[in-house]
Parts: structure tokens; sequence; C-alpha cells
């Protein structure tokens, strides 16, 4: 499996990814109404677009660490593609994540059922960061780099989501809120980090 | 996010749209009659047809303007891929459309909701565009070129979209007869913007 | 328009025809009965995956002639692009055209709908193939081999299928053949023009 | 057709796979019950987890194989690339074999249909192989991997889905777990066959 080439299973992730972020809209269902009043029931598909615009912000921000994480790969091995096709398999469940947290937006073992995929896909994440670091497979030029976000915030994050599990239980809009934290954090935590580490 | 790839941006892109524009056909459905009514329910999906073509088409200009754009560009930031993403999930989006429209033809909030949808995409990559121009990622060689049309055609675009709303309350064909022109004025304006600039 | 990249098209075509004919399998559905009765049902479904397979190798065929025509070229215009566009609407169209077979077998008006499809997908290829020749995109040493299957086999595929579209009056069995032939035919044919020519 | 570009048929083939095994996750059904009940029909839902974890793992190794095969590759025919056709036709009906398995998951005929498309699919690919390396159109540094896997274990492959056809008329559950065997059997096999040649 050592001689698979890298540039196929990059098309590979991104077809599954951009087909499982696209299918999320099968969720939003126009509604079955008489035409008088379509105008009410487009306002209560209100929080049906919250959650998809939020699955779909979730799924983009998976797509964009993935990225970042291997173009600066040089080589890969079997088990990084086996890791990669775990990855996949969390990312094509977010459609069924999605659409559970839209059916049951109150009920809290929904909200911790889709916490824990989230969790589950970003740990899958973290751990192919540090099997490639651990494997030399990350090019010197950005091995600090990988290093860093490697070791503090990608763990963050499935932390993060680890601890809306439970948070569901008690407020799931509060778990709701901290994925959304996940997406919009990047930006000021990276800043962070490169200032503390610099 | 800098360091982003930016074929596998591309590619990502194309994968959501040509998704996007390919689960439109899932929204005509095959009339349940009697094998004798099927002549005439056939006939009466004239009408699903219609929305079909025009939002397939609509979607193809989207694709069309994405790919000149991003074909002028020599580099990127953050800013650039996260107004990718919304882009993408409005053009994800469009089979919900589609389906709000051809469900209901003649109810004014199910046309202006669409159009709604198309003035905010539009926006979306009217804006790539300026960002774009502003950070001086366009190929210089390029600039005049796509200056001219990021100010002037592009902004005309979501402009017709943004009117469409008001329009649908007045008369739904009205508002689809404006989205149907901005795909058929593409090659005048273009002329017209050139000889004027000339 | 003209300064479209090349691959791009290529990607976005490639990805709506591998979606089109992936979405195929969404028209077989898995029987609804008590286990007792599943066999029977499934042999019921042998139909269905007539239907499958004749529709796969249909699109399957579309893709290996938009495959042989593209890689000939090199160069085109706003023209064949939207040609192209245009192709890949009826392309998408599949799945509809699948189920309305699979729905009515026996109903002429059902395949001659489908008969109409594939003929204007044809003809579009054939299109495509002629403005490519007279606008001079085709490379010049594969000019010939282009303009011979240009001119002649391409011609007499979309004459097929529009035959067929009486002939599902008369015999949709019959009209179905037709279709079949013409993915049969392909290689005979290639080598029978290549000795008539040679 | 010997004129085709390797590159878009494996963009096509990882375009199709790519969605196949999205798809599967349309399978999982969000259960309609009261919102004090979703605990315990997620808890009934574990089955259908399971054939979708098996499925996404059988096309993921469909893929890992056709991506290995490919990557040796130096030329190709026309047979070769009806023969992939044939191969994403079978891959294409994976989704379909899950909801199957899914649905009637103690209906011995259910599970044998699934295996007889696993069969089917492995015996294709194995078919793929042999013609390749008839034809002499694998890179002669990489004809001695190809040639020891092309005989010895991608016939075995197929030979365990075709011994599940009759062993799921005794025991569904014992079919399934030869098929997890195929998956996890890769990597010790491969090694086994490798000292065995050394």
């Amino acid at each position: 499996m050592d001689r698979t080439d890298f540039g196929r299973i990059v098309a590979f992730t991104d077809g599954v990814m951009a087909v499982a972020i696209t299918l999320l809209v099968l969720n939003l269902e126009v509604p079955d109404v008489r035409a008088d009043d379509l105008d009410d029931a487009l306002r209560e598909l209100d929080g049906s677009f919250l959650a998809y615009v939020l699955t779909f912000a979730l799924v983009g921000r998976f797509w964009v660490i993935h990225h970042n994480l291997f173009e600066t790969l040089e080589r890969f091995d079997g088990q990084l593609m086996v890791l990669n096709l775990v990855f996949l398999m969390l990312i094509a469940l977010m459609p069924f994540g999605m659409d559970l947290v839209d059916t049951y937006p109150d009920t809290s073992i929904a909200i911790a059922t889709f916490a824990a995929i989230l969790s589950l896909t970003s740990l899958t994440h973290w751990t192919m960061t540090t099997h490639a670091l651990r494997s030399d497979f990350v090019d010197t030029q950005r091995v600090r780099d990988t290093r860093r976000f490697g070791s503090i915030v990608t763990l963050g994050v499935p932390a993060v989501f680890l601890a809306s599990v439970p948070v569901a239980f008690v407020s799931p809009v509060a778990a709701e809120l901290m994925w959304a934290a996940t997406i919009v954090a990047r930006g000021p935590l990276r800043r962070l980090v490169t200032r503390l580490s610099g």
C-alpha cells in the first residue's frame, strides 16, 4: 500500500467530502402546505437552515484542516491511508448527524450523538497528524508548524467536541455553541499559539 | 490557511458544484399514475422541466464566472477561502431552491426566497472578486479584465437578482425572466463593456 | 469565456457524469415485503436491474465518446462550453429517464420520452464535434480521425436514437434493443469505417 | 479508444467510487419516534451502523486495490476500459447491497445477493489485473509485485466472496464475517506472500 499515489488519495478524499457536504441540503425539505401558509412554513424552517449552516461550516472546517495537513506531507503509509478512510467514514455520516439534530433539536441524546460523531472525527484527524509527525512524513520545512498545531490546537478541538457530549444533556444549545466556537476560534487561536511560541 | 494548495480548493469547489447541479434532477419525479394517463402526466411535468433547465443554467453560469475569476488568481488567503465556502454553501442550496419554485410556481414568497438565495450567491461572488482585486491576488496581465468586470457587470448581476425579490410579489414569472436574463445577457454585456472601455 | 482553463471543464464534466451515473442506483429500491417473500420480490427486480445495466452502459458510452473528443481538442470557445453545459444537462436527466423506463416498462410514451432524451444528448455531442472541427480546435495530428467519426459514426448514433422514438410506439422492447445496439456496435463500426477510409 | 487519456479514467473512477461510498449514509434513516423514545430507537440502529461500517470498509478496500493496480499501469486498451466500467457498475450497486442487508439482516437470500455482487466485483477486478498482466500494460519494474498478487491473493478474495454465497444460506452472520475477513486479512496475507516468494 506504500506505493499508492498521493494525488489520488487527495482526490478521493475531496470527492467524498464534496458529496457529503452537498448531500446536507437533502435534509432541507420543501414544506408541503397550502400556498397561503407557505410564508409561515418557511419561517419555521429557520432551525433547519441554522442546522444546515452549522453542519456545512463544520464539514468545511474539517476540509480545511485536512487540506492543511496533507499539503505538508511528503510521504505516507498504509496506516495513514486506513486512518484517512476512517476519517472519511465519519465525514460521510455528517448528513445523518445534521438530520438527527434537525429532527430532534431539543433532545439531548440527538445532540450528544452528533457531538460524539464530531468528537471521533476530530480525534481521527488528530491521530493522523501525530502519526504523520512520528513517522517523519512531514516536509522538514513545515514540521515546526505542523507539530505546534498537532499538539495544542488540534487536540483542543476534539476535547471541545468530547466535552460537548455531556453538555448536551444539560443544554443542547450550549453544546451547539461549543461546536460553532471551534469554527470561529481557529484564526484567533492560531495567532495566539504563534505569538506564544514565537 | 495561507499555505493551502490552490488546485485542491478548485477541485473541491468543482466537486460541490458538480454534485449540486446533478442533484437537481432528483426534483423531477416520475409520475405515479395508470399507464394510460402517463401521457398527460408527463405533459404536466413541463413546468418542472423548465425549472430544471433554468436552475441548471443558473448554476452553470455561476460555475463559469467562478472559473473565470479563479483562473486569473495567483494567490489567495484565508478570507477568500471562507468566502468561497460561503459561496459553496449557497450553491449547495440550489436543489432546495429549485424544489421550492417547482412546488409553488405561482406563490410569490417561494419565488422571492429563491431570488434571495440567488442574490446572496451572486453578491458573495462579487465580494470574492473585489477582495481578490484589493489584495492583489490577480495576475497583473489580467487585472484590467477582472477589474472591469469586477466593477460593472458582476455587480449588475446581484443587483438584478436583488431587484427580482420585490418583483416576485408582483409577478413570479417576471422575476424568473429576470433570472433568465442574467444568463443570456452575459455575452452581449461583455461586448458592450469591452467596446465602452476600449 | 475564451480564457477558461481546459482541465477544469473536463473535471467538472467528469464530476457531473460520475454523480449522474452513480445516482442511477437510487432507482433500485429494496423490496418492502415479508422476509419469506424476498426471494420472489428480488426476482421481480430483474427488469429494474436490466434498466440499470442498460442506462449505466449508455452513460458510460457517452463518457467514452466525450472523453475521446476532448482529448483531441487543443482549444475551445464559449460556444463549446455552452454546448458542453447543455450536454451535461441532458446527461444529468439520465436517472430520471431510467426511473421512467423502469416504472413504465411497457408504456410507449415512457420509452419514447427516454429515447428523445438520448437522441438530444447524442445530437448535442455531435454538434460539439462538428463545431470543434469547423473551428479548428482539434489537434492537426488527430483531425483526420475526428473528422471521420464526426461525420459518419457520430451522426449515425443520434439517428438511431431518433428512429427509436417512433419505434417505441410499435414495440418498446425493439426501441431498447436499438439503444443497446449503439453500445455494442461501437467497436465493429470503428473497424469498418477505418477499413473503408483506409 | 486506445488514445483515451489515463488521468481522466482514474478521475472518473474515483468520482464514481466517492459518490457510491458517500451515498451509503442515505440508508441510515433518522428514527421517526417521540423524543422520549429516541434513546431506544438509536440503540436499535446499531445493526444499520454496523452494515454502514462494513460496506464502507468493503468499498474502501476496493478503492485501495483499484488504486494499487492502476498506479502500476503504463498503458491500457478499450477492453480494460470496458472492464473498468463493469467494475464501476458493480461498485455503484453497493448502496443497494447495503440497504438490502440492512433491511433483511437475518434473511439468507438478502445476504447471498450482496455476496454475489461482492463476488462479481472482486472477480471483475481480478480479470482487469490478469488482462493488464497478459497485455504487458504493467510497468516492468512492478510487474513482479502485480503478478504475485494478481495470481494468489487477488483470486483468493473473489473465491472467499463466492464461497460466502452458499454460506449465507446456513448462517448470514458467518457470511458477513467472511467479508470482514477480506478487509482485515490484506496486510497479513501480503506479508505472508512476500515471505514465501522472497
